[in-house]
């Protein structure tokens, strides 16, 4: 159940109870999408890192190494080591974007796995019972994900099917926690708000899902083209229809700054692969602005990436050692790069959570919103 | 100075004092090529995994990040952050195997770099002053390591040079200890015994470089393409000429069997790739058989890899969780068993430590020699 416990302005700090333990929002949700975050982290190095929520993917976990195997083991929780609360997102998004040979009826989709081709149909009933499988904390509904802009006409048809097959979750949800067999049985169900980039598609949509009482909503389909203004446009357009007493999770977005952005609008989660994926390629989040660890005037620098930062990696290494090992290809640089940024994140929406208490989110945000989207001047 | 405390039959308990602490022999010394350990290990890592003796690859090192970068940071413990020993090889072994282009002459050789292509000379003073720029605790010297089997005559040849070229690497690190430039002033240096695999050579070659009262001494140019019974031929016809006070290295060997069938020939030190490279494919190492984790049967094992195993790994994950990881080409996965590996080959020579220090080794010796090298039953 979700608590506001303070708002400033549109901003809300929150607390979510759920069957793993209280979420501090707002929160930035860790991405493991095959069970397990990129560049090396474990569920271990994760606590280290402050991660509140780990979120995994339906669609791939489906595929290999199969949710009916995870269920056996006991569970996502069980299987990754992993005792706080875990998202896993419907395979709707990845349905979309990463398989093939797709074809939509008011069924579901069938689709051609991107690993090896095989045949898979996938329905709101099939993504709610992989999800009860994988036992996770919280399931996200079955939704197509329109990439941005499309037709007008196809994203009403899309986005009122959505509806349907929200509702087809809802029910089949209820069904699988009342199962003997089932894992989770108070695994809790977010809806999805689409609309593409049509203000009166998103608000009619998002009323008539809130007539649907679910545990949370999250708005879909966005970061998926369009500019981010837009994004900022449609989460003030959809924001004033969203149930106060619910999260709100902005999904797949996005840099800090959009964090610090969307926060501003009234949202209270938040996931993305962009930590992991920067760090990979040596772009590191710091307070100070973003740096590139590739550039030449890193090859000699005894100083940690954010030498404010207390994350494992800014502790014990420095920018030299750590350019060295992503420029050589070694893993535990990416490790340690996608460790910091990690962290960052992580302490990031700590932060705002501590202007939301402390009631000084407004200069907090007057403060950061520049400064962590411009270059470190260093 | 190496000291031993006891011995049984050929095997020696001993302790080597070094500039950065002091050494419990046997030892397994952990391969950092690029200053990191492959599968994601970090120092911080290292230490958890029982690691005693860091060791790392003048070539690589010199070619990226460059000996002069890292000596401008401090030298290698200071830009891995890893304060207890390490090795450093001369670069003589990458030379001949991963270099292309190569001409020797009595000078050294001119290659080139396998990264670009680079034209480079290196001979026994580059390899020293590049050893001395990253502060090493011991410096390998620089030999040519030539293939098994080889012709006597080119090899006798060859070995004749390379001790000519040890009395120049000796000579060098002299000059460069006494440089006020220099990090490690008390850098100790080995020298490599070679000879093919032709007894007389071998013998011949370790009488004259025992007489130059070095550090310590290797037997270079084993497991590089002969059978393991010829391996241990040399070890039995080399070791009665080694001096008994000082360590003894066997160069990039090899699996817990051959390291176990050294001990007991009166081989200290050890080094080798295999651990880590055999983890990220999925084979490892247990007190009861090699497992490879890969094989169906292990899709759904609940159990730890070795359930008597103190590592990371095995206190946290499972069979079934790290092959999903591994089949899923997840990061993580390669490092819990890369993580497993080298806690099992330094906890082996922990062990072999305390048959030796019990009295016990030889029915250790018996009792595993040849566990080891078999496949689970399980």
């Amino acid at each position: 159940m979700f608590k506001v416990l303070k708002t400033e302005g549109r901003a809300r700090r929150g607390e979510f109870a759920c069957a793993h333990g209280t979420v501090q929002t707002p929160v930035f949700m860790n991405v493991g999408t095959q069970g397990a975050i990129k560049g090396g982290v474990s569920a271990h190095d994760l606590k280290e890192l402050k991660c509140q929520v780990e979120l995994s993917n339906t669609y791939h976990l489906h595929l290999r190494p199969g949710d009916r195997l995870i269920h056996n083991m006991g569970g996502l929780h069980k299987f990754m080591n992993w005792d706080k609360p875990i998202l896993t997102d419907s395979g709707g998004f990845q349905v979309f974007s990463l398989s093939s040979l797709r074809k939509i009826t008011e069924a579901g989709v069938h689709f051609a796995s991107h690993i090896d081709g095989k045949r898979i149909f996938m329905g709101p009933e099939e993504s709610m019972q992989i999800q009860s499988n994988l036992a996770s904390t919280i399931a996200m509904a079955f939704d197509e994900c329109v990439e941005n802009p499309a037709p007008y006409d196809y994203v009403k048809q899309s986005s009122e099917r959505t509806i349907r097959w929200l509702v087809r979750c809802k029910t089949e949800m209820a069904r699988l926690n009342s199962l003997p067999e089932t894992i989770n049985k108070k695994q809790m169900l977010f809806g999805i708000n689409q609309g593409g980039t049509y203000d009166d598609l998103r608000v009619e949509n998002m009323k008539q899902i809130a007539e649907l009482d679910l545990d949370g909503y999250a708005i879909g389909g966005l970061a998926v083209g369009e500019e981010t203004e837009i994004m900022y446009h449609i989460i003030d357009v959809v924001e004033p229809h969203m149930p106060t007493h619910k999260p709100r999770y902005l999904m797949g977005v996005g840099t800090p700054c959009n964090i610090l952005e969307a926060v501003h609008r009234g949202v209270d989660f938040f996931d993305c692969v962009m930590p992991s994926r920067n760090a990979r390629h040596g772009n590191l989040f710091t307070w100070h602005g973003k740096i590139n660890l590739c550039n030449e005037k890193y090859a000699e620098d005894p100083r940690p990436f954010d030498s404010g930062c207390g994350c494992p990696a800014c502790r014990n290494y420095s920018r030299s050692y750590v350019r060295h090992l992503i420029k050589a290809k070694e893993a535990v640089g990416m490790h340690l790069a996608v460790t910091h940024n990690l962290y960052f994140y992580n302490e990031l929406t700590e932060k705002i959570r501590e202007a939301l208490d402390g009631g000084y989110f407004e200069s907090f945000y007057q403060k950061y919103r520049n400064i962590l989207g411009e270059r470190l001047q260093d």
